[in-house]
């Protein structure tokens, strides 16, 4: 890390809004004491002394944002695609899941998921670890020492899951209380916990009650799941009668709060009321276009959402999703949305290029603060892309387009540099 | 080549029909004289003489088919995506194609295109070029060096193109028989023509006729486009007021015909009457998922052809597609497939991974006869996949496991070896 500044010199692209794509073809992104100030086409006369890396024409984006994203389910990547959500869980994801309670198997799982994590585009990611708590410590420590920056979540499930992979609701507390007194012992920098209560069909009212305590108590974020796929609604129907909707089971524990952070995997299928109270809360939508394909869960509404003004991020979620990349996320959120428009529902538009890669970066960004834009104030997250091999021969090629190419073609070969918060990691 | 036989010892998938993916942890690979012998856990007596390459826990399976490709639009992969058919021929297509007639500009271009298809997992594709003749030969004369085995087209269109990208019917008709002289003077041992009217759209039904007859007076195949957009149904519906559905417009030039193979690409909006004359005249489908998805088109119901009994494999279509990569296009498959379900069809069920890598093999193979499996008398197509830095820590990982994450993870990269009608390319 550079204390004083330096600056980027090559090609730029991001978003200003989810319509907005701002592109320079050759220009200056400077960042001071890990924060950017800004893009200019002629570098200031105040920041002429700082280092300046010159790029050439590689080109240099925001880091991109993985807003929900399973650590422990990276083995299973790509694995038992033909199965829906529910029979997925069991057959693959919980059986795997399980075998984190061997420290030495889940640091060496964990290890390749963080070592996946560390060479692509991403620069911040919201993780699920397992039930375990001392297998998610280590996977913090992991995560601390590669400089990305994390959320990071131990698993709470207290019924509905198999004999080998549940904890009782006290053990569940009390275990998720040691972990938090753990983690803030370890004085993380870049790796931060948030409280994890897999999903409603898991997680009994009286252990999300107690996880609403601790949300104010330690006042931390909440990640969880929320109206995926028609056969888990229906089974939070019978198990929660008192609730008018999905996310009332999470209102009614305390787990939504405006104070505090919170992130909602997949929304495909909540209904108006469920969506109004999403955005009361100011809660994200972790958008994951890819598990949802995968599991054939369906696809959220996401340009309804951005129009609402509600917060939409985009997710991997491996292993639902297939591949950590979010480039990749990006190609599928597009592609999701256009079979959802043409298919279903046209009066909700596709997305389009510049909205997906809006979803990567400032969008799931704005959980992490001032996060995933060029513009002045914005921590410094950049991956600087060598996309040469990617190029095409048309000499009117434009920024844009090979910003749109990225998310279609681009894999962890042309992540040639990174930064996060202002630290350069390669 | 070795004329006589070798053998390739591995781990071995391949699909024996659409729903049966045959697999072996470790087993031998026979080719004899370009042919396929079959797959044994014990090599027999009469081949042991052979020369045997261990490739130790490599994965060994069928080459992979693209039976629909634009190699003339692959400068224009992942670009355009916001577009739908019509206004993305107009905008990007159109003046890319055009500029092939610049024949330096064509070598520079094909050689990418050639590169991208050679390092990856295809061993066999049928290409659409460009309407310059010179090109489509300079084109073939590349591929043909390769040892891919491809059919190649000049495309044909005289209407509803712009002023720079169109022919008169007489001289689209005297190019064609001028392109397939000059080819059959070229002797190529694995580049064969194939006539290519680029869609009813663009072709008078004067050009279609005069194509029709060279497809008899030369014994070629054809490959076109079929009822893949909307508009593109509803312009050919103005345009042939006397045809019933799109298909007849091809029918009644004579250029559906029992002895000679057509490739129809997409057919995801036929209608019945339309589906029956397919199978009537055992038209092969180039299903193209990821093109499909990104121009907005649809999915077409590709588990009723199966069931129905139609020849179907599976396509690139680059760049309505925005790779090359057939590992990609199986995934697209499923994926789409999926969506169609949930959001569509819940009658037409999504292809299952086995049914994804049939169309990618067996089922597209078929065109070019006995091609796609390793069933005792088929052409010795084989790829051979180091999918290492792709496998799971999971011990209890199968081969059908491994080779699913193929259409998930692999790419260019994990491919290591490739034999095409038993010639070793790599």
């Amino acid at each position: 890390m550079n204390k004083d500044g330096f600056v980027l010199h090559g090609a730029v692209a991001y978003c200003k809004d989810k319509d907005t794509l701002i592109t320079y073809e050759d220009a200056y992104v400077v960042c001071v004491e890990g924060i950017c100030r800004g893009v200019f086409e002629t570098l200031p006369e105040e920041y002429a002394g700082l280092p300046c890396e010159d790029l050439w024409d590689k080109l240099i984006i925001p880091g991109l944002i993985d807003l929900h994203v399973h650590a422990s389910q990276f083995q299973l990547r790509g694995n038992g695609m033909d199965m829906e959500l529910l029979e997925w869980l069991n057959h693959y994801i919980f059986p795997e899941e399980a075998k984190y309670s061997d420290l030495e198997y889940a640091e060496r799982a964990y290890d390749l998921f963080v070592e996946d994590l560390y060479v692509g585009g991403t620069t911040r990611a919201v993780v699920f670890a397992t039930i375990d708590p001392d297998a998610t410590l280590g996977l913090m420590d992991m995560l601390e020492d590669t400089g990305l920056i994390t959320y990071v979540g131990k698993v709470n499930m207290d019924r509905n899951a198999p004999d080998y992979y549940i904890e009782t609701t006290e053990e569940s507390l009390e275990l998720t209380r040691n972990w938090l007194d753990a983690a803030a012992e370890s004085e993380y920098r870049n790796t931060r916990p948030i409280l994890t209560p897999r999903f409603t069909p898991t997680c009994s009212r009286e252990l999300l009650k107690g996880l609403g305590a601790i949300v104010k108590e330690y006042d931390v974020p909440v990640q969880s799941h929320l109206s995926e796929n028609l056969g888990e609604i229906e089974s939070v129907k019978k198990l929660e009668p008192d609730t008018a909707f999905y996310a009332e089971s999470y209102e009614k524990a305390g787990l939504l709060d405006q104070n505090r952070r919170c992130i909602m995997a997949h929304c495909v299928w909540s209904p108006d009321a469920e969506v109004e109270l999403l955005k009361k809360y100011g809660v994200f939508i972790a958008h994951s276009p890819d598990s949802n394909t995968n599991l054939g869960s369906g696809v959220a509404p996401v340009s309804r959402y951005l129009e609402l003004g509600l917060h939409v991020g985009l997710a991997s979620d491996v292993s639902g999703g297939s591949t950590a990349s979010m480039f990749a996320a990006m190609r599928a959120a597009v592609q999701a949305s256009k079979l959802r428009w043409r298919l279903y529902d046209e009066k909700v538009l596709p997305l389009s290029f510049v909205n997906a890669f809006y979803l990567a970066t400032k969008g799931g960004g704005a959980f992490f603060g001032k996060v995933g834009s060029f513009e002045d104030g914005y921590e410094f997250d950049a991956i600087v892309i060598d996309d040469e091999p990617l190029r095409s021969m048309r000499e009117e090629e434009t920024i844009a387009e090979r910003t749109e190419r990225l998310a279609y073609l681009a894999d962890d070969r042309h992540v040639v540099g990174k930064y996060v918060a202002g630290r350069k990691l390669f």
